[in-house]
């Protein structure tokens, strides 16, 4: 596999997958757009990838998009590293199911204070829908601490990709108002993330002038 | 594999995994829960699925939910089926792209018409959301037809879990105000996908009184 690049914005969901592929060791060079430019509508970005959004991976069969698409690619393509359980289609499905909650349920939640007007025109709406994101947003986690998370990673004994993804979400929580203190597993899990040496090294890059 | 359990409620994406149940001739028993009557908050239902959400699936092994993941579920536990490209890594994660899309994009932008108060408090701003609807899904089948859709199915050649899954959804197109006779791909999959003995089984199911 030839070197592969990987398009991304600081502050989005795009930091799970810079993760993963840190974590893995994958040759890529990561490439930033400046959301504050629009650079990810211009057209040379939207050949890339069409819904004009982050991440997308370019590999040498083509052009890769979506967290959860990405996350299960990279953990199948690097299967020394075991990031999944590939070999148990029945755990490979609750990885998968948490992944899809993050993406469909919990991104979306967050997204409403941040993107309002991809699903509304009137300010005043977007203002309300800014009001409720801390009480839909809270409602989440209490669900993954109470529910999904098996600890001491979010699948349970091993470290998956699961875990760069929880960790790029939580991290919104302070500007969604939200105290991830309430969430004592998550709050737990994100420390220890942060201080995980891909971590450092994304973040890194990922805000670096 | 003992007996599964699924649960569903008519006119949702449970539609999509449904499909594939049937399409690979899955042991299985369909439940359907009446969501004018809340049946999905019930404290039984709560139990299986703390979402309060369909589809969810019980089997021997444990409870699973979310779309994208059922979807690949099936496709790896029924593979002789060959619902996806279980040995290429990356046109399986092309496929779980187009899954992703549908469930984080496609279905949300859906939902603002009928479930907007997920999202806001104010009648007012939900009304507003639902306006814009016919735009957003528009430029998301717009998108699918120019872009996505390989043809004759979803991914191409092979009919896969994205077959059905797109078809689900573009059901939903007429009440959300967006012609299907402006995405021509879209609409000829809807109606072959209609005429499939599994989709007439399985609606036929669902819409039993």
């Amino acid at each position: 596999m030839s070197r592969m690049t990987f398009y991304y914005a600081p502050n989005t969901c795009a930091l799970a997958t810079h993760i993963a592929l840190e974590h893995v060791g994958a040759d890529y060079e990561a490439r930033r757009l400046d959301f504050s430019k629009n650079e990810q509508r211009s057209p040379e970005y939207l050949r890339i990838n069409p819904k004009g959004r982050v991440p997308a991976l370019v590999t040498d069969r083509g052009i890769l998009t979506e967290t959860p698409a990405l996350l299960a690619y990279i953990a199948q393509t690097f299967p020394a590293a075991r990031l999944a359980p590939l070999d148990d289609p029945f755990e490979f499905a609750k990885l998968q199911a948490f992944n899809s909650y993050l993406c469909a349920t919990v991104h979306v939640a967050h997204a409403h204070r941040v993107r309002g007007n991809r699903w509304v025109d009137d300010p005043d709406a977007i203002e309300a829908m800014k009001k409720k994101v801390p009480q839909t947003m809270g409602d989440c986690f209490e669900l993954i601490e109470r529910e999904m998370f098996a600890g001491p990673w979010v699948m349970g004994s091993a470290y998956t990709v699961a875990d760069p993804y929880l960790f790029t979400i939580s991290r919104w929580l302070d500007g969604d108002g939200v105290d991830i203190a309430r969430f004592p597993k998550v709050a737990e899990h994100r420390r220890r993330m942060s201080e995980d040496p891909a971590v450092v090294r994304v973040l890194a890059v990922q805000t670096a002038k």
